[in-house]
């Protein structure tokens, strides 16, 4: 069999790059747990006629189908029971609530970190399997507009402990709403609004003097109205001054005036919460039609090439079963859109690409045995703990721990009952050690994870 | 949108088993780390020409291909390059270790715990989609035989970890070796040692006599093979003893001796380090034809009718690049396989189907920011805490926390610097208490995970 090679768009982590992963996931898991959000998983597959919308994204799906449904080629198993491979987990999370709406307390917080599955020409940033960590918060009926404040300070808590515990880059997340800006448009009597939020959305891409000009040549807007949208995108404030700033465009509306209100109020907790990490910036539309409030954008500072690592919004229905509907507020942070870069230039480190703390040294394949029960004590204390796979020269096994950066040796005593010797093969230093009470440094009990990259 | 039905064969979780499913995999992460274990992840996808080698597995391979890729009725999309979900961890593991053999330490000791798919015909205890965690212990060129030995024991204590720490019931492996069968069989004359092994394999389905009759119309032993063949099946000790009752069977052969030795090295090691949790069992087969040396079966007690939960085995050649060949040893623990029946019958349960630990009450939405910064407080010292989602009266948010078995209810107190009280729900206690400093219950912080069985 030749050596295979790497499947284009599918990203796999060695060993290393799997431990800095795992720490990511954990911390994710471990905030969104401390806020009360309870995990859940859904199965891979949708049915199509659920997942295809009529959209741009359709042509992305993956369909999935037994082989032994027939010759696909004769389209003999082609029905209404056909599924594919989810491209998001807010669609199945929809599905989910609708299935179990009657075994779930309401508002019901979840988070669902899993792989999603999108056929798109692979390219830089762009990937056909990766992983998303999504949290959302959903009502039975309705939803306080209090948890479009609080969902978006869960997110940037779980980016900060990543910050701070692991070494990421800081995050820096822009936040607008749809209410705001629908009112100001609203306000100045434009029609077309989406039209009016599509153009805007290009703001960062082709900046604002081709924004105006679009909106005026392509939307139909006249200069002046022109001109209010693009001095509107144009305010970015880290309080709530931003408030001041639109009223100064004389525009009055009480959508505007409501959606005035709810962004303050969420860049007053953050600044509270999450000081320096939150942005009102009005030109953010997100380009998807259901958000309905908050819409929520993510940079990480310094890594603005990756685009926006975590985003999401309000929606007033997320799914509705005909007699109640269901709204909400979520957020998607996308897992290996974020680390794939960032392990792949270097700027994320293991310490090591094995869980192993101790190496425990064998005489002779005959004291295997002794080496184990030191090994099984060592575990029992929570030690990570691996036995050299062959007595070989002392020597060849300090270099077998050496490769895998495992800090310590333990070498067995010949005599019965005494525990031995453990050496620290970084400083070199050999002390006599006790199985059953002898402790690592505390960092190395398991392997950590350090960021390496130049803050701007 | 009517409310949609689960799909057959795909099992999902609820919030409250979903907890369960979670323990359990933090106790096989933790305890295949602390063996020295690293974890890897490979995609869902393999070419086709690498999953379908021709066998009855086959049929059951979902094929997967985009939908932009042509009208599938139409064959256009078909090809080399056609992708197929992989239907169990050792495909993918193959690959991946012949695709990063230079990146990898051998021996290299991996776990990986991800979804597998397969399109059987959905019944009692078969699923479509389902979770495996599979241990391995690869060689570069040779592996020693002291990791068949190393390796069950592995999945033994994790399993035991499973029965003391979550309620899970105890697990038996039952152990054989391929080469005390295969020189036991050749030490007797016997040809056709594939159709023995695949006759003595439904030793448990259709008893002893019909396996010697069976051996002798169908495979054409005499009946004083048959006998042997039937004799050896029938032994099964949890020591080393069965050495002599296969002695005492009169057939002597090199290959014999070797397994003898090998197993009988299995079962003490086992007797010590986890004691009455392995049983030599002479009539264990594994219809698979890639095992040379031992393979492992698992039952939970009591629980038979769930199958073999775990198993495994001793492979010469689990990959080759053609110069290099990779042997290995490992086991496949099938943990939907395990879960699934034992939470649909109530077997397991969690102490609630949420993380919070305290839920913080709210006065009026003028004093939520009060309830905020004291869930701050707590969640800062590793306390899992939500904020009421309304300023309702406080029986109905005590309702709230009810309902969720949420063990705390916090009130804050309407006086600035005074830190509130918080209320036991369970018990009705209310207390004074001050959030940068109260604790819960040491079992409160996290749901827990309880067994609810009959021991036989």
């Amino acid at each position: 069999m030749p050596r295979p090679k790497p499947l284009s768009g599918f990203p796999e982590f060695l060993p290393e790059g799997r431990i800095v992963e795992q720490h990511v996931l954990g911390r994710l898991q471990r905030t969104f747990e401390l806020h009360g959000f309870a995990s859940i998983e859904t199965r891979a597959v949708e049915p199509m006629d659920r997942l295809a919308k009529g959209g741009e994204i359709d042509k992305e799906i993956y369909v999935v189908r037994r082989l032994s449904a027939g010759d696909p080629s004769t389209g003999s198993a082609q029905g209404a029971d056909e599924l594919g491979l989810h491209f998001d987990l807010t669609v199945p999370f929809a599905r989910y609530v609708l299935e179990n709406a009657g075994h779930l307390q309401f508002p019901f917080r979840r988070y669902q970190i899993q792989k999603v599955w999108r056929g798109e020409r692979p390219q830089e940033g762009r990937y056909r399997e990766f992983t998303q960590a999504d949290i959302d918060i959903v009502g039975n009926g309705d939803l306080a507009a209090h948890h479009d404040v609080e969902l978006p300070l869960v997110l940037l808590d779980a980016l900060e402990a990543l910050h701070r515990d692991l070494g990421l880059p800081p995050a820096l997340m822009h936040v607008n709403n749809r209410k705001l800006a629908q009112g100001f448009y609203t306000g100045l009597e434009i029609s077309d609004l989406a039209g009016v939020l599509r153009t805007v959305d290009k703001y960062d891409k082709i900046g604002p003097d081709a924004v105006r000009e679009s909106l005026i040549n392509e939307i139909g807007l006249t200069a002046a109205q022109a001109d209010l949208c693009t001095r509107l995108a144009e305010i970015n404030t880290t309080d709530a001054s931003f408030v001041d700033q639109v009223t100064a465009l004389g525009v009055s509306n009480d959508l505007l005036d409501v959606g005035l209100a709810e962004l303050a109020a969420l860049v007053m907790a953050a600044g509270d919460q999450q000081p320096g990490r939150l942005v009102a910036d009005l030109k953010i539309a997100r380009g998807l039609d259901y958000y309905t409030g908050s819409v929520y954008e993510t940079e990480l500072v310094g890594f603005g090439s990756l685009g926006s690592i975590a985003s999401g919004g309000r929606y007033d229905s997320l799914a509705s079963d005909g007699r109640t509907s269901y709204p909400g507020v979520g957020i998607s942070f996308g897992v290996t859109r974020t680390l794939a870069p960032l392990l792949g230039k270097g700027h994320l480190t293991a310490s090591r690409p094995v869980p192993t703390c101790v190496l425990v040294a064998v005489d002779s394949e005959e004291t295997r045995g002794a080496a184990i029960s030191v090994a099984t004590k060592l575990r029992k204390r929570g030690i990570p703990t691996e036995v050299a796979p062959k007595a070989d020269k002392f020597g060849k096994q300090i270099r077998y721990a050496d490769r895998r950066s495992i800090p310590y040796v333990w070498f067995t005593a010949a005599e019965a009952g005494a525990g031995g010797e453990v050496k620290d093969i970084r400083t070199g230093e050999q002390l006599p050690a006790d199985p059953s009470r002898w402790v690592p440094e505390e960092q190395d009990y398991w392997p950590s994870v350090q960021g390496v990259w130049d803050p701007e």
